[in-house]
Order: C-alpha cells, then structure tokens, then sequence
C-alpha cells in the first residue's frame, strides 16, 4: 500500500505575536503538514533545504512516521520568512522573504515514493505541482494548496493543476479571489466546475467550510483561551485532515467531515506555541480529547 | 402566563447594498425581534414612532403575535437610518441618522406587559433598559442588546443593567470592546463575571458562540448563494432565539443551543431581502426546513 507523500517548503521562520517572538525556528507547509499527518498515517517528504539546516533542526521534521528520503540539501541558505502578527491574529505582516534555496526547488520524486496512495501539493509554483504529478501513479486522492501569487500570476497553469485534483484546500480570501466572486457557495460551484470535487475554504479563527459535490459542511475553530502563533495553522489543518483520510476505508462524505474535524483539531494544537512544539509533543488521546471537545462545541 | 416583551427601536431605512437598494421601508431593532419571534411565541412591543408613521408601515408591524398596545405615536417624525454595505456585507457604512421621536424616547410599560415571561432589550440607552426592567416584575428570562456608543459613553450604567442580565447578545467588536480584550474566551469569563451567565457573541456571516457557564456552543452561519440585505440579521437572530426560548419548558443548555439554531434560521431568510419582506413570509415548514439543513450543515 502506498503512502501520503507531501511536497510543499520546509523554512526558517523568525515571527513575532503579541505573546512572543522567535528566531529561526523550523517552520514551513511540509514541516507543519508532515507533524499533523503522522499522528494519522506514514507521510513521505519532499522539501529542499540549504547547508545551513543543522541536525537541530532536522530534528523537529524526523518522526518515527516521517520518511526524508525526498528531502534534499542543496548549497546553499535554507528559505528565509520573518513576519509578525498584531492582536487581530488571522493576519501576518511578512517583513521579510528570501527564498534562497527554494528559488530554484525542482521536486525530485524519489522512486520509493512514486505510488501514493493520497498526495497533497502544499502551496508552491502550479507548473511545479503538475511537475510532481507527471511523475507519480495517479493517487487515490490529489489535493492542494494555493495562494493569491499564483491565483494572479499563473492562473493557467493553476487551472491545469485543480483539473487533475480532487480536493483544493485555500483560505476564504484565495477562494474569492480565484473564483473572482465574493459569495463562498457560487465560489464553491465555479471552482467545482473547474475540477476538484471538494472544495475546503478555511476561515482562520473562524474555522472551515467544506463543499462536496452538492453538500455542505462548516465547522466553528475551537475557541481557545491561549493562543501563541497561527503560523503554520493552515497546513496543519491540512496535515490533519490528509493525514486522517488516508487513513479512512473511503474517502466518503462522513471520512471527509471527520477529517475537517481531525485538521481542525491538529490546527488548533499549532497555534498554541511557536513552531511545531506542542503540535509535535500532543498525544493520541489530547486528540481524541479534542475531537470530542469539538462535538460538545458543536451538538444541538 | 406572560408573554415575551421587548424594547427597541421601529425605524424608516434607506439601504443600499450591491443587491439593489430601497428608501424608507420599515426597519429598526423591535422590528426585526418581534417579527422573528412571532413565529414562536406571542410578542409585546414597546417603541415609538412619529406622525409620519403611515398605515402601510405599520402593517409591517401588525401580526397576528405581535401586541402593539406598546407602540406609542408621539409628535414628530420617525426615527430614519441610512446605510451602505458593500460586497463584504458584514460592515455597513452609516450616511445618515435623524433620530427624531427617537432621540426622547422613554419607554413606559402598558399595565397589560408587566409580568413579561421573558424580556429583550434591545439596543438602546442602558438608563432605559433599567428603567424598563424597574416597571415590570422580574421575567424569568432577561436578555440585552448594547453597542459600542453606550459601551464607550455609558459603562456604569451598562454594568448597572449587565448585574440584572441573564443573557447578553452582542457581536465580536463589541463584545471585545466590552471586555477590553481581542480573546473571546477570555471575553466571556469577564462579561460573565459581572452578571450574565450566557453570552452570545455574533459574528455575521461566520456564525454565533454562545459561552452559558463553563459550556461553549458555535453555530456556522448557513451559507447561502443569494443575500440581499444584511440589516436586521442579527435582531431577527435575538427574535429567533428568544421567541424559541419563550416557548421551550425551561431555558436549559439544550434549549439555548436550540434557540441559537432558530435564531440562526430566522437571520438567514432576514439577509435574504430588503426590510422584513422575505422574514415576515416564511412558514413553519421553512423553518422546519433549513433548522434541518442547519443539522446538515454540521453534523459529523
């Protein structure tokens, strides 16, 4: 049986909150996706990262789950983020990107990894997410992750690409833009029409809406009392969410809620400290604790 | 048995929105809560118009719950608002306000109203809200609406009403205005704090969070492909949830989630068109209908 390959970016972030500030710490879609998904099932990495990248650091992306094999090292500096967010959190000020490394990053699919069983194309260049594609057995399940540079930059190729997915998963400002319309449920059936069956918008603190096919599904964020730094929320939803798919019977309409629930779940734990720490340090049954919590939260 | 009484504005509003646009329908908080909860319960109004307050308007008003004994016509002309949304409908712009009759409104309670069952307050000065509260015999249920203006100009007298409060329903901004912190969970335990064991935070088109005790509840707005208007939404919410508690035995934690729910259902034909026209129309079986797809919506 295949396994849940991510190709997404593995970064140095430096970012500041109300509650805190770090420097260079581990951040970056595949390190956030790779931690929430092996919680659920085995994940295969591809990411590139610089000469800079200590043993430290690789460190917080080895889990017993996780196979770096995909990861490569090239001379070079590992891609660069700093940003910070003010009290109203759902928003981060980037001061600064270098993409070093990550420039130039051409996803190298390892030969181990060529048949997954589900795969999730985290936010990078639409020609290189096709790129990925042509080079894997056709999972059971694509999805992918977007965002406004390439909605307004490379929306031909990005076309290409959610015709070949099953499920896109954006935030709901991508989504308006990429459907250039401000209501989600005609947002939802124009981008449908394009391919992806299942379209998942995430709303930050707000939380999710998921269409599939002619349904709907919207979860509330778990509300929390502490939260530290929502970098990294995103793709831990989505970790979450994969993570638990592919490691249902079927991808059906009840999994797929679950899995709302699961990336849900994981998210939340992301954003109550820097980096991945506590994502990485949560046990199975803080999940199921808060799968259940997330019930209580929504049961009428 | 008493009856749900409540205390707000009726008002002429002229509205535009990307959907089309009207000039002095009716509108005003009381409006929208006593339409909304004439679907549950029977309804007492106490508000103030002017002479200029024609038969047809106050045909909007007339229904077969709503008791307008309360609805006093003094000289002068009708509290007028006039507002702008655009496409991102949960904020509108304020052109214009003339609060006329309003402006000295002072609500004095018909014999027949004061042994409410329940008692909403909407929006208006907390010196009034007390005033009301001190005519009547205490209702077992007493909830209130503010907004930032008494929030900012008139706290101690907002303290005063919030110690005699069961229930305050307010939206995000206010409520963080109010506990002068951008976390609603901490927001809660403050406001709860000074008197109100439930708090319901509205927050437009992403849904509702009701804290009641140590219990947390959150309801998704139910997306919709067409809305119209989003004026009265969240005083067709509080009608809803009040004309449901109203008529639920007791106002325990599985009636509020369900009042939320019906305060939910009735905000959404609100948004729907101008005024109370699409509200005002619906039948039980609609209700019926999307508190069903609201089960939908959200069940996992």
């Amino acid at each position: 049986m295949g396994e849940l390959l991510v190709v997404g970016s593995v970064a140095l972030d430096s970012v500041k909150t109300p509650f805190g500030e770090v420097d260079e710490v581990v951040g970056g879609s595949a390190t956030f996706f790779c931690t929430a998904a092996s919680f659920f099932t085995d994940v295969q990495l591809v990411a590139v990262v610089g000469e800079d990248f200590s043993s430290d650091h690789l460190a917080v992306l080895a889990r017993d789950r996780v196979d770096l094999t995909g990861l490569e090292r090239k001379p070079g500096r590992t891609f660069r983020w700093k940003g910070e967010y003010s009290y109203k959190l759902n928003e981060a000020k980037t001061l600064d990107t270098q993409l070093n490394v990550f420039e130039t990053f051409h996803p190298v699919i390892p030969e181990s990894y060529r048949t997954p069983s589900q795969l999730f194309l985290a936010n990078i260049d639409p020609e290189l997410q096709m790129l990925v594609l042509e080079q894997v057995q056709r999972p059971s399940v694509v999805a992918l992750d977007t965002m406004n540079f390439w909605i307004e930059g490379k929306i031909a190729g990005l076309r290409r690409v959610l015709k070949e997915a099953d499920i896109l998963i954006i935030n709901d400002g991508e989504a308006q833009a990429l459907g250039d319309n401000r209501n989600l449920v005609q947002v939802a059936r124009i981008i449908q029409s394009w391919g992806p069956k299942t379209l998942i918008i995430k709303r930050g603190e707000y939380g999710v809406v998921m269409f599939h096919g002619g349904t709907m599904f919207a979860l509330p964020a778990f509300p929390l009392d502490q939260l530290k730094d929502p970098t990294g929320a995103g793709d831990a939803f989505a970790g979450g969410f994969m993570g638990f798919l592919a490691s249902a019977p079927t991808p059906d309409e009840a999994s797929l809620r679950q899995a709302v629930v699961y990336g849900s779940v994981m998210a939340s734990f992301a954003v109550q400290s820097f980096s991945t720490d506590r994502l990485a340090a949560v046990t199975q049954e803080e999940i199921a604790q808060r799968y259940e919590a997330f019930r209580e939260l929504t049961t009428f």
